[in-house]
């Protein structure tokens, strides 16, 4: 369960979104009759969002759970709210339904008391409030943070902090390395010599920057992720017995761009002569792999478990789902989707969405079917002969 | 190979299967004959075992290699045991086969030397025996290890370590963090602020717990092991250039059950709002991916490289074996079985196997029968056509 | 891009050569007319090398690149350098080409100079050569770190440190480990008690060695590697409620032999009684995952996200491409190749290619054809039915 702010830290339902909607959302309180502004500690779902929380209600699908939702306030669309007046849904109403027509304005005010059990706040992107009311709590919890240089860090005497920049016990920041104002890195991070690191960036603990990475500002880094391993690289070997290889040794960096987030554990290999490339805004979740030469466009969002084998470039605002492979030296263009799962082994041109995958089934019903995999050339052959037969 | 115990710490064969027999198993020592009790420094295979090692025969298909074994010290199926001297299998005897009928007995004791080179355990169970006595050997390895609180570690003065708790070289102990009794912490691991830990937990080196992460007592926690990163969770934002994306914060957090093991490099997702969690028993592999919000029931075991998706529930007493890949929002139920990558894409709800992994086959045979798969619905009408003009 | 030496630190052409080709290969200079031997300050893509910086040409596709190479020098084929002159490449020529006969010897000489912007580095093998300077660069990156035994690292006092080892800050050396002369260990590196590291390893940030691995000489392991973390055994505990499992303790090791290469965040369980095994040679990308027991022979390169189930043994010489997954107790043998993405379900005995992926298409076409795979065997019914009619 999400920890609660204590209750004298807690925000008023007018200071959260005061605070909190940096968008600029459209937004409106209505108050529920009755009951005093609520302090907002925190946020939670329509089923488990408590009296002290706030919840919000984005898939019209869930709108029957608010009859029973606890929240102290909830973000609707003003159809959904409306819609609440109209459909017989049972809520908890403490009186006649209002028929006052809501006007949303861009401007957070206050409209007359509304008869539900919970405060209203009307806003047309109840999603992306609710994104950016989460991003408010997680701050609040980062800047309760200690702050500062943990004395069991091992800093260069030659790396260049930025001011407010907060490194955690047991980091170590190699020489000429550059950390812009206000990153914060964790426990036990390491930022490789020469390495540089733009502002505001939050590294979990346990990342691993080698030397001569770059990363924008603003990144957000995840435990175990590691920037600028060496790329596959061998050359057969014949000095030695057949079958040794040798080592191409990657002199490339890894160069990311602002905005970039990058999940647990996830490897993004450097380049062997040139920089791998992640663009701007780039979303990688856990455990993927980026091999050397990469180049991912602006905007991509890759989900966990994905492979991209070595040069292959893949365009902007893509979204390539979990566990799928794409091939080395490929080139996808932009707003290419891809299937979790899926193999792409050849260049994709065309936007849209692409998918290959086995179809699963029982086990007995799949090795039946499967069998004849195998023979689908075969059978393909047998076809023709019988419509040659035919004629 | 397994390091063995100095002669001085190894113990007796009947030491041994008194102290490792944690669960009262039904054992009898038969003795070797003018062979004086082994003293026992390790566990081997019945390849392997050296004459200061115990092995076991579980899987009656490996009978013959009884022949040539070296152990001290066989654990047997009675049935194996009296097979032995139904069969022609050429053992190293050195007298006659007895005939005596054995009555195995809950209580371990000695009955008359058998007639072969290694002391014999009469065991209805030999592979949980193995079990048992493989947990003995390595807690005896781990009670030799340093305890206390190292000295570089860094622990938060309002951290609470209960009695017994070892804390390893370089770990990081965070606000408010709880760490149960006789828990063992292996160097490097990262506890994050609040997050809990049960009690006779091994963590090996580096582990990170982030913050708000809940784990049950006698979990056993390997290298690598993420709990509680950011679950991928994005919405589109529109204030920005096209494509872009806002965070959604990941308020929730990770809560494991008892007895949980999790292998390296393996990483949980925290919840958005709730936790992601995983039931009580349930044993999960290397690298293995579950993202946010996702459910596994008790007792399930996840091999390796296994990814699950977002929200999706898996139930009770599963198995999924490696690299099969879940898509998100599924609702999986008890005792279903996947195959190793088999993509499940649906909502699984019997009991039962289920595969789809496309079959292998020397490479330029996959190229004429994949071809043919692109064109399978065309080949369906074909056949139709055919079986039309048929009637 | 690469980081360059400083001009003071940069050898001549002839001084690279003489120091970088270990491998004695054939290596002839050719100089531009009117340029001074350069110094060289890196190694750069024909396409992207700077004038202090050195390239090559391996695949005659590229050649056309020359034209614009603004690279100090370039290493090309004997075939190449002279079809310079016969082809209409648009080269930045300074006078009429030489037809001179170029006869390349095993020493590195000068010949008459070539009328190209850039000098010739003649040699037979531009790739291997390529490798040896890149080894050469990275060395010299290598040689300027500090070396030593950080004061933050813990170092047990019967730890074995040959001469010339180096261990980086915050890393921790167990009791009994031993490491030969002239590794060097990255920030953060964990070895654990007992375990044997060889000569001249090169061990980046943040590598964890569990207790009891033993790897030869010269390995380079990446950040997050973890050697010897428990396999993934389990036997059902009936002790328990349904579904329980009892932990089998993995008391074997890991033994890697010499020359390996392991990428970051791969996995290699330690045995459940004997050793995993790594051949000499073998090379291991990123995020691999080699389960309890499994053998891998001499000089077989996998590639990244590929997973091997227990006891499953590689031959020699075999490359194992991307995401490919072999499934559990399979002898491979030598020369065998897998394709990526690939499963391999049962024993692969032949030298070939072996390949098993399903194609993939635009999605909606993808799903028609998807749905008659689960038709395929009464497809095949249909077939032979309608072969039947008629005969």
């Amino acid at each position: 369960m999400p920890v609660l702010l204590a209750p004298e830290q807690a925000p008023t339902l007018h200071e959260l979104l005061r605070d909190a909607n940096t968008a600029g959302l459209d937004s409106q309180i209505i108050q529920a009759p009755n009951m005093p502004e609520p302090r907002i500690r925190g946020l939670g779902s329509l089923l488990y969002a408590g009296p002290s929380e706030i919840s919000f209600l984005s898939n019209p699908k869930l709108s029957d759970q608010l009859a029973d939702c606890k929240a102290a306030a909830v973000i609707l669309t003003p159809q959904a709210y409306q819609s609440l007046f109209e459909e017989a849904t049972p809520l908890r109403r403490d009186a006649a339904p209002s028929t006052e027509t809501i006007q949303p304005t861009a401007a957070t005010s206050t409209a007359k008391a509304a008869p539900l059990s919970f405060h209203v706040v009307l806003c047309s992107r109840p999603y992306l409030m609710y994104a950016l009311l989460a991003q408010w709590f997680d701050r609040h919890r980062l800047d309760s943070l200690a702050t500062g240089i943990h004395h069991t860090a091992v800093v260069a005497d030659d790396a260049e902090l930025a001011e407010g920049v907060s490194v955690g016990p047991h980091c170590v920041i190699e020489s000429g390395a550059r950390i812009g104002a206000g990153s914060r890195l964790g426990p036990a991070c390491i930022v490789g010599a020469g390495s540089v690191l733009g502002r505001d960036c939050l590294l979990h603990a346990r990342v691993t920057l080698y030397h001569g990475v770059k990363v924008g500002d603003r990144a957000i880094l995840h435990s175990g992720v590691v920037l600028g391993a060496d790329g596959f690289g061998f050359a057969p070997d014949p000095r030695q017995s057949t079958g040794a290889w040798a080592k191409i040794s990657q002199l490339g960096g890894v160069a990311v761009g602002d905005d970039v987030e990058i999940g647990a554990n996830t490897t993004v290999d450097r380049g062997a002569l040139e920089d791998t490339l992640v663009g701007n805004g780039v979303k990688l979740d856990n455990q993927i792999m980026l091999a050397h030469n990469v180049k991912i466009g602006d905007h991509t969002a890759i989900a966990a478990c994905v492979g991209v084998a070595g040069s292959t470039v893949i365009g902007q605002r893509c979204t390539i789902a979990g566990a799928a492979m794409i091939s080395g030296h490929l080139v996808l263009g932009d707003d290419v989707h891809v299937s979790g799962g899926t193999a792409i082994t050849s260049n994709v041109g065309a936007p849209g969405r692409y998918t290959g995958v086995y179809p699963y089934a029982e086990h007995t019903q799949w090795q039946r079917n499967a069998a004849v995999v195998s023979q689908l050339s075969q059978l393909r052959r047998r076809l023709r002969a019988l419509e040659r037969s035919e004629d």
